[in-house]
């Protein structure tokens, strides 16, 4: 068996990044990958700008508290501000340019202004309040790497820099296919025989929530011919293949011939607990991922394995899973696999979910997150254990 | 000083959620807020069903492995089983129904079937490889309460009790402005004087990503009037108007003037560090949200303060945020305020930027979350502290 950690290096080092980026506004741009690197194209502040409501002056024209200053001129953000006259001071605001000529800002709480002229009653020292230019980012500066997911504050820094527009991979496309006689949709009526088809739902929101395309192929009957069809159908419209249930070497499971006649398919046995059965392959050259059947194997798999695989296609550089410590409240025997546990977390630490059964998927809906409990290792109440609440995967 | 505790409260208790709800297609319902608790409306699984490929029989009639057992039928998942002729065994699949009579399934693993006979080489207990009807979820259990933001496996779960829609609060909209002569967007020529607007990025790339619809209002001028006439136009198209920077006493910043003309405004000093002034008040009866004007201290109060209230007015009900204690790499003097150190994250503990300025947003991209450092506490080298990584804002 595979361990987790081996499964997901073999299926990194077998990623391939998209090679299509695309030139968007940089407002369209949250969640979306870089494809190059930005660079700061000017200084951020432009220019020496005052921190505070105050009086800009030169610090040797001070005298003492009792003397004025006279007031040349009132620079507000935006405007431009003319050299300082010497032996004078200028009223000045927060944001706004830094006269030339002069070297400190007073807050406007120091001060007291009449006729004209201001008085400095505590004199700050020379350059206080004053925000040089350059200091926040210098040009020339990289300030985010090619492979960055971009966040709000990405944005934000971008537009300090005047960058409108970016290089970014054009979205991964994942076509989604289900297979099964006993499937049916929400909203259907159930017969005899029949479940509700909810790992369709669970994967095109996780797919779509991590920003990618996702292509819904649908559901497949058990059928060879059906399955080939939607199969081919896939490989031409999407980067990547993931279906769900269907790949074992069971008599009415059909995807693992299809998928072999058609490319090429690896039966992985993982060490992983929920969802040991995993198959990985290619069909007509495009990746294939087969997580298992059961909805929290489908979920955890998804999450753990196929996360990092789907990330790198993507071109995000950062694909790795930052555990929280926290402590348990439980104790777990050890077990042969990779277990991942669904937890709620407290104040005190993490309590396990009463029914662990892979089929169980209301496990996630009432847990924080996940417990991974290494292969061999014991879990005993008050142990400091990785829990990785649901967030970390995002 | 109001704490940082005290600021959320007072907005938690002022804050109203919103009315107005709608019956939404569960696929489109990622991120959206349930209104209305969901009951599971049937039992999951529907049915007994096999939980492997193998054999369905009644456990009493095994005798030896020896002896073959006929085969009566053969049950694929999606059809519905005979009852189980006496003294026979069934063929069945994963997901199938376990036909009436039927009490066992033993695997195939543990079988040799031949000449339209199994035999039983390894028998397991009564009752073994069945998944019980309702053993997931029982009809009227209460699945997913009201308040609840919808991820991928609540969407899973809802599908799996055959709910194809589901009641959620509109999405609440909120007004962006920024208002300064000295704003220029990216893409725009840069004068003399002027910078770039980055806090419209940053407040709209965020507040998007948590689902809220944005209603850009664009940039005023400094001028009375002209933030007169844009924050009537805010006050109504939206829910909530949230404008960052020219909320102070400075004669320059027109915003308290115009939002005490339309309504009333309270400027409150949150022992917060970065983002001290902070604005509440009401525009036209629409509650109005001032963040400070600096952009880490508008993303801090964005996410630290405003976020909860947000959250709150959209009718999500958990709004806490949950820190990840970890190792300080640094130390840092005691601060009156509770200061938000932005760090990244190593194994070995958090570092902190070496430039904790308000204006430096590139901390804030530079780093993996926020550091809580509780007004009054020291931090050491070693200490454990509230590492709140950037996902917990999600």
């Amino acid at each position: 068996m595979l361990s987790v950690n081996q499964a997901v290096k073999l299926l990194l080092e077998s990623s391939a990044r998209l090679v299509r980026t695309e030139t968007i506004p940089l407002l369209d741009a949250t969640g979306r990958t870089l494809a190059s690197d930005i660079i700061a194209p000017i200084d951020v502040p432009p220019a020496d700008n005052s921190a505070m409501d105050g009086y800009a002056f030169r610090n040797i024209d001070w005298t003492d508290a009792t003397a004025g200053i006279p007031l040349s001129q009132r620079i507000t953000a935006g405007t431009v501000p003319a050299a300082l006259a010497g032996g004078t001071a200028a009223r000045i605001f927060t944001g706004a340019e830094i006269p030339p000529g002069a070297d400190t800002v007073v807050m406007q709480e120091h001060c007291e202004e009449t006729g004209g002229e201001v008085r400095v009653l505590k004199l700050p020292s020379t350059g206080a309040n004053i925000r040089r230019r350059g200091q926040d980012l210098a040009t020339g500066q990289h300030v985010l790497p090619a492979g960055q997911r971009l966040r709000p504050q990405d944005l934000g820094l971008a537009a300090s820099l005047g960058i409108a527009r970016v290089d970014v991979y054009r979205r991964l496309k994942v076509a989604v296919m289900s297979t099964g006689d006993e499937l049916r949709e929400p909203g259907e009526d159930i017969q005899p025989g029949q479940i509700y088809n909810s790992n369709r739902y669970l994967m095109k929101s996780q797919l779509a929530a991590w920003g990618f395309e996702v292509v819904d192929m649908g559901v497949a009957r058990d059928d060879p011919e059906v399955v080939s069809e939607m199969m081919q159908r896939a490989a031409q419209q999407a980067d990547v293949i993931i279906t769900s249930g269907g790949v074992s070497v069971g008599e009415e499971d059909h995807v693992k011939a299809v998928v072999e006649s058609l490319g090429s398919i690896d039966l992985w046995r993982i060490a992983i607990k929920p969802g040991k059965p995993f198959a990985f392959g290619q069909v007509q050259g495009k990746p294939f991922i087969g997580l298992p059947g059961n909805p929290v194997s489908v979920f955890v798999t998804l999450l753990v394995i196929a996360r990092s695989y789907l990330f790198a296609c993507q071109g995000i550089t950062d694909t790795s899973l930052h555990a929280a410590p926290h402590h348990a409240l439980f104790d777990k025997p050890a077990s042969q696999r990779e277990d991942y546990l669904r937890v709620r977390a407290t104040a005190e630490g993490v309590e396990q979910f009463s029914n662990q059964s892979s089929g169980v998927l209301f496990s996630t809906t009432w847990g924080d997150g996940l417990v991974r409990q290494k292969a061999g290792d014991e879990i005993r109440q008050g142990d400091r254990v990785d829990f990785l609440p649901w967030a970390v995967f995002n």
